[in-house]
């Protein structure tokens, strides 16, 4: 056999680099193409210029976000809600794409040396013994044979085609990170139930629709002969898999902008956050289904069982893995005085953060996923522990990064449209995709909010439905997945597929948001604030409001008694809410601070004030709780006439502003605080009962 | 002639992976690994397991860092200033090689692929055939023959040795970019001659001092027998060259925290900064000089003319680079209203400031150079454009990722004295070295003080002299430029000679920072306001104010009635500054507020007050100058008085808050807009004429 060397060193160079990086790893690996260019003139010549071009290229990528950047600039100063920044930089992708594809043509300008060697395998790392000096190669990977023949033409493409991974190592983990850092966590907790529901239940089921869907799909191609290769059932479980993660970006900017409904935010939001992690997870043990060797691609139990034990094993790895960084760096936050030098407190934020991505990828599980509830033990705990400025750094440093990456990556998307090689566009397997994506939602949707609405008093009501419906986008979590792996032939077709899945949903579902938010009725411009008190479905919603909430009250009260005032400095001393058996434990472990900072407190739990607007419903419960346990109200404005929760909340509510809300709250929690030990079981016993009536 | 192939995908993958995207760039190649492994499971298998064992690796590093942080806020919570961060993240680096030399053993779980294959050149890039299938490799570098036989051994050491170009690539710029970003801008500019000095012709003698005692030291070598390879003159230009580069990041954060003397400061930081730049372009132009090809390594006059230009034409290209990007960045935030929205704003401004670095590495230029140069600039124009919230939010992206990339840099430095393979270490020539540096060093500083004191009235006192002499630490740029070639023998010894002069300079000089301010009576604490009307020596400096300062003068009148205006939305309006002729143009480039907008002025300016302290002294400056033009005095208290500017400018200094200065500032320089454009030249040949006087 023949293995080709060329003396151009940046072909596919751009697989493997992050946009942070691109140009520089691109110096990385021809600096050592100079080292050996000692005795290499024309390697060293060579290598300088691919720099350069790379550089070049890379700086046609920075100008795009730029461009990008000033536009968006220009549709937010004009009020232009039908193109969000994403869709955009698709566009400005697409166009790039054109381009490199048919204007710019790359001379050849590589003198190939073949030369003939017997391989029998494709080693990751190959030591070459060039006249007694030993270099070194590593596997960039499989190129097609196609690529090979006419190498010179679609070198300039293959340059711009940089390894997938990059998506889900370099420019996913921040994004993820930063959703779930900026999640609103009220009202996500608030929905916990649903939200849940949706992601787990939900996106299994829409999985298995859209994957039985397209195996009637593919089954009918192969009759009429239009399959070009291999599409098994799994494979369609996998597409299924990957479609299934939304990733609303563009509504909820619309969303935030129109100050819609904060319980549908919460649940769109929520929904997108968590089935991203769950998609994720659910195709990586699909694709340990496979029965590698044999393709015998039938039904195994076993086979069946192990995937999901994969599922159960990976998810709930990552996620405690993800938890447990959190918690020990809130731990460190806690008990050192590091808040007094922010940037050592940004910087550690950011290691500590970092490195549970690595800790997951190290132990095997998902790194993704584990950033991601990494992120909101941050947010939850970590944050409240942090120096003003820190809150503010860190806050804006992920912003930047989720906002570079996410850009990047929609850009890339349009980009990868014309640039990659191996496109298989099939008209009926996109028409069926189609179909079965949208189907696939709605199966997601409608049943699950019916059962859901059983439970819930506060309905989901259906122009919320069609409005989930609706946002079911897909984005930067689909096509990630989607170009991870391109090898095979049903998965080039997938790929193909997904990227106009996510084009058409991105336009035009994320352009006609506004349209529909008007076309459904749904009440925008809701302060967070009265929206808990007259709510989407008028009257209603008023008598319900503890009974929905039930899963984060119970578990309110369990963060609020023990994990924060362990965690943070917040919270009611554990000298009063543990059982005096572990006394000395409990005051170890609590800050000085929390016996006697009434004003801490306040900061602390402000953090959420103002993220969601309404953390003062909480306060209210506790309040009903503590008077109902006889604590002595005396002195406290809000607290001392809160004998019934609701009319107390009311009256707090009435007033939409923040300075009473944070006033409030700062009046009532003291009290919350010096609660004795005992009453704190009669604390949760009411709590249960209120959730039973 | 044989090649080896191993299965193991991970040797030496750290090479060329940057901190950031350590761990994410090694799955990136195994990635593709795993592709081919569809039908090689090994691979497969191994791949998981290297990628595994990399994020592990790289959690060592993040881990230390962590560490780092951590002990650092013990230190600055105990008032320890005898070892900086940097230190200490050496010490961590050194103990962490420890373990990975001698106490880690990696059990060799590599099965060989022997298959022999007559190659007759190191490409770049290698195609490789294995059964109808292509696979791309890339040339990672040289490996030792030493290496190849144990490579088991070692195989672990040289995976957390990664490639140099990572620190001019991914590592310095930030840190570069920062110390343009954060210069103290006033100071800099008061003693920009006597910088400039330092930086080119200082680096430039201390170059060629080193330089040739070096040579005779390696001469010596010879003739002892003790040289055990070639080590040309260039070799030794070389090493000057490298070692020229002085970092006191260590001394600085001291002199910060102690206040010391701000010319002192100015001087040393200036120095530092800019030297680094030019020690960057003089050894890639010593480089240049040696005749490829032929070893005859003869002295001549055209490859040293032809060096020279090329060092004149790099440094040049990469300013005007720099610059040029920089100007195109105050134009956009000025002419777009981007400060509405701050996330885009530092988007933007991070992206412009990226692709400087690819601009001049596109063009040839030196990219760190181009940082440098832009992020002056960025300072001094762009940043008084970007809103409050992005200045914020930039100087903290930037201090932060300077932060990560300076600790990361300094526990390499000493993680690699253990991990890296071929160190030469050579008693007599370490010995030269630490006397050619230390000479070096002082025929920097001393002559060129006496030079400089000549002119200056402000004399640069003996002890400031002995303090600069001290604090000349070799530092990040040191080490990154040994590093960036390790290929022969000589570059070899150069680079573990550098390592210690790094060790010793950065522990010993930087340790001992505080006894040496207080064995030379430096006077600590120093108001940077009082420290304009007192000095460093006494009166003598008070009526020196004007002439030691005239190059700082002059341009601070142009940038302030031309440069400003255009750029920023402060300063005169061009249409006062420019001469009536290109009125139409002073129009559509002066932005309305520069019109009607003290406040506005006094935002644009008070960084600089909040920066450095006192920037008060240049508007008590401009307060007389305009005085002197006749401009109406009245109704401004500082300016109304200000008849003499020194008695007016001792009254202004006397208080020493910033309170007072900025409502100085305010009072004078709306004065100073109103002036028409008449006096403006009477107002620069007052200024020459003071500055004869």
């Amino acid at each position: 056999m023949g293995s080709t060397c060329e003396m151009n060193a940046a072909v596919s160079v751009w697989r493997r680099l992050p946009l942070f990086v691109l140009a520089s790893s691109l110096c990385l690996c021809l600096s050592r193409a100079e080292d050996s260019a000692m005795e290499n003139i024309v390697t060293e010549k060579k290598a300088e210029e691919s720099h350069r071009q790379d550089s070049a290229d890379l700086l046609i990528f920075i100008l795009l976000l730029t461009l990008t950047i000033l536009t968006i600039w220009l549709f937010k100063h004009r009020r232009f809600r039908f193109l969000h920044e994403t869709g955009l930089a698709m566009i400005y992708g697409l166009l790039v794409g054109v381009v490199l594809r048919y204007a710019i043509h790359v001379p050849n300008n590589m003198n190939n040396v073949t030369l003939s060697c017997n391989v029998n395998a494709s080693p990751a790392t190959l030591l070459m013994n060039v006249s007694g000096k030993f270099y070194e190669y590593t596997l960039k990977g499989e190129i097609g044979a196609n690529e090979v023949n006419d190498i010179q033409d679609n070198e300039m493409l293959r340059k711009v085609t940089f390894d997938p991974e990059v998506f889900f190592n370099i420019l996913l983990p921040p994004i993820i990170f930063h959703a779930g850092y900026s999640l609103k966590r009220r009202h996500f907790f608030r929905n916990l139930g649903s939200i849940l529901v949706y992601a787990f239940v939900g996106t299994v089921v829409s999985c298995f629709i859209i994957g039985l869907l397209m195996y009637g799909c593919v089954t009918l191609m192969k009759q009429i002969g239009q399959l070009g290769g291999d599409f098994f059932f799994t494979d369609c479980l996998f597409f299924g898999a990957i479609v299934s993660a939304t990733d609303p970006v563009t509504v909820l900017a619309i969303f935030n902008e129109l100050h819609v409904d904060s319980d549908l935010y919460a649940l769109l939001f929520g929904e997108s956050v968590l089935n991203d992690a769950v998609a994720v997870v659910l195709s990586s043990s699909i694709v340990a289904y496979q029965p590698e060797g044999d393709n015998t691609h039938t039904f195994e139990a076993m086979a069946m069982l192990k995937s999901f034990g994969i599922f159960l094993g990976v998810f709930s790895g990552s996620f405690a893995l993800g938890v447990a960084t959190g918690v020990v760096t809130a731990l460190v936050t806690k008990f050192t005085k590091l808040r007094d030098l922010p940037l050592l407190e940004t910087a550690l934020f950011f290691l500590m953060s970092w490195s549970t991505f690595l800790l997951a990828e190290a132990c095997g599980f998902t790194g993704v996923v584990a950033v991601l509830f990494c992120g909101m033990t941050q947010a939850h705990y970590t944050f409240n522990n942090l120096s003003p400025e820190s809150q503010d750094r860190t806050k804006q440093l992920f912003e930047l990064l989720n906002f570079l990456a996410e850009n990047f990556i929609f850009s890339y998307m349009g980009l990868t449209l014309f640039t990659f090689q191996n496109h298989v566009f099939n008209p009926i397997f996109i028409v069926g995709a189609f179909l079965a994506v949208f189907l696939g939602r709605a199966a997601n949707i409608y049943p699950l909010s019916f059962l859901l609405n059983l439970g819930r008093k506060n309905k989901i009501s259906p122009n919320f439905q069609h409005m989930m419906m609706f946002a079911g986008l897909r984005g930067a979590m689909t096509f990630a997945l989607s170009i991870r792996d391109t090898a095979t032939y049903a998965r080039q077709m997938m790929f193909s597929t997904t990227l106009l899945v996510v084009f058409f949903t991105v336009w035009i579902c994320g352009g006609g948001t506004t349209q529909m938010l008007s076309c459904q009725k749904i009440r925008v411009g809701v302060d967070a604030d009265q929206e808990n008190t007259i709510g989407p479905d008028g009257v209603e919603c008023r008598s319900t409001k503890h009974e929905s909430a039930w899963p984060f009250r119970i578990w309110y009260n369990f963060d609020h008694n023990y994990l924060k005032p362990i965690l943070t400095h917040s919270g009611p001393p554990l000298t009063a809410t543990l059982p005096t058996c572990c006394g000395p434990l409990a005051r170890c472990l609590t800050s000085p601070q929390a016996y006697e900072n009434e004003g801490q407190l306040k900061d602390d739990d402000s953090d959420l004030i103002l993220n969601d607007g309404d953390i003062n419903l909480t306060y209210g419960d506790i309040t009903v709780s503590t008077d109902a346990t006889g604590a002595h109200t005396s002195g406290t404005a809000v607290g001392g006439v809160a004998v019934n929760s609701d009319e107390a909340l009311d009256r707090e509510l009435a007033f939409g502003d923040h300075e009473l809300v944070i006033r409030g709250t700062r009046l009532v929690l003291p009290m919350d605080d010096s609660e004795p030990p005992l009453p704190v079981d009669s604390h949760r016993h009411r709590h249960k009962y209120e959730t039973m009536s």
